[in-house]
């Protein structure tokens, strides 16, 4: 099966979808862009900045029109909105291709196979681009924001190949690096670097504010605490979002962060040098090695 | 009781130790500085650098010549040595000031009374400035290290109010803010914001490291991940040595922390939005407090 992509419509203006259309357009890999959302300001205003070139608040309509829907609404938002797509999609020969770009995978996986009667949509390929900025809302969209950055496709059993590819070749034209992992390992790689360290570093700052002493904690905090707790000054309702979205895998995380950090309290407890010794070089050596790769990614 | 600050000396000349050389040698607070140590070649480095007059492996003579004892030993080695200093200089009206740099101070309290039969030795201030760079060594030393940076001075019953006093003026003289608070509320401190955070980050990368997964995890990691991990480079020997002199107070914190990340399971187990919702934003308010907190300082 071929596909067309005159029409790509993106569902949720904010900054991943507006800085896509921007990125889309540039790269000519569509003509036109046609938005669709709860709120018509946001709507509104990518039409004035020609981010999209019209918009509509009736999904009957955007499904009509687009040859591809990207939902780049907030992750619970996207299930929901994904199931109404669906459901109205089955059975119809001409149905857009369509794909997403939330920070979890596997509860739209779920709700696409309920919505199926446990079939996967052939039609329906996820993706989560990994990219991001400080600001947000479709003002602050940019079309390189997506350059040089890593894309993950979770291509499943049941996916039509054709439209596998077509989702690969709409963000290899925004100059992304895509790559492909099952559903599954993508929410736990997610999990491990972005949604368990999002998690401690929220318990360890709402640990120490409560103390008695949180005043003189601040205080006296200096650089290494900055950095680790940066992540969190993040936004609370996607992270709470994030967060039951991806129970499973954020849960598996968590324990298996929870048993190290029991062992280094043992180690503590007995005063043991030779352990603490080694697992504090270990996680040396690895995150040396990290930097070494982030530092190459970039050049 | 009054004290002559002509000459100081220094025990274990490496970034700190040569960095206060340097500044109490601008201020004009002393006339003579000198060294002591086991590695010979750091001591000859800094006087040819002139950080130091002279130096010396004997340590009766370090005792003899000194008007102050400034110990800037890694943690561990700073408690045998002050152990070693007590027990020559017990009883002697002529006994130097002693005082140290290191990151903990409760072991020190312990040695220092241990020393002398449950005793307070009324001239040792224990002080701890927190300043560091990525160097070391006395190659990197660098007079203006403590300006405008925190010095913590935990004076205790049974101190000479002269010493403490002294000490003050000393750390004040290099540019730095002196507060004070007592032993046990400085290693509370300490341990909250930087040796929890720290065990915290080697447990992660370590149990990331060992996953199956772990090609994956590192090569997915983003600029979040980066920051959190950034302080599991720190230097293992220091950190084990701190993880074991501050045992007592480190145990609390972990055990705190960890009460409140299986608060965070239970919540995510049971995907309670609302629990979430307030634990995040509590955290973020508390996270952007100390940010706004952190940058008045700086200004």
């Amino acid at each position: 099966m071929s596909y067309r992509t005159d029409t790509v419509a993106i569902l949720g203006l904010g900054l991943i979808g507006g800085s896509l259309a921007r990125a889309l357009r540039a790269s000519g890999f569509s003509r036109r862009f046609l938005g669709y959302g709860y709120r018509e300001p946001s709507l509104r205003r990518g039409v004035e900045l020609g981010v999209i070139d019209a918009f509509t608040l009736d999904l009957d309509e955007v499904i009509e029109q687009a040859d591809i829907l990207v939902l780049c609404a907030p992750t619970l938002v996207a299930a929901d909105l994904l199931r109404q797509i669906l459901e109205r999609v089955r059975g119809r020969a001409d149905s857009p291709i369509i794909t997403d770009a939330a920070s979890v995978k596997g509860n739209l996986l779920a709700a696409a196979r309920q919505s199926w009667a446990g079939e996967m949509p052939p039609q329906l390929v996820l993706a989560h681009p990994i990219a991001g900025s400080e600001r947000s809302g479709v003002d602050a969209s940019d079309p390189e924001l997506f350059r040089d950055h890593r894309v993950i496709l979770t291509p499943e059993e049941g996916n039509d190949p054709a439209a596998v590819e077509l989702v690969r070749a709409m963000w290899a034209s925004t100059g992304a690096e895509v790559v492909s992992m099952s559903v599954a390992d993508h929410d736990a790689v997610l999990a491990a670097t972005s949604h368990l360290p999002h998690v401690l570093a929220y318990a360890l700052v709402d640990a120490l504010a409560q103390s008695d002493t949180s005043a003189d904690i601040f205080r006296f905090a200096a650089g290494g605490f900055r950095d680790f707790t940066r992540i969190a000054s993040s936004d609370p309702v996607m992270w709470r979002d994030i967060a039951i979205a991806n129970k499973d895998a954020l849960l598996n995380a968590i324990d298996t962060f929870s048993e190290h950090l029991a062992g280094l309290r043992t180690a503590v407890a007995a005063q043991d040098a030779e352990r603490l010794h080694a697992t504090f070089s270990r996680a040396k050596q690895a995150r040396d090695e990290f930097a070494t790769l982030l530092a190459e990614r970039k050049s």
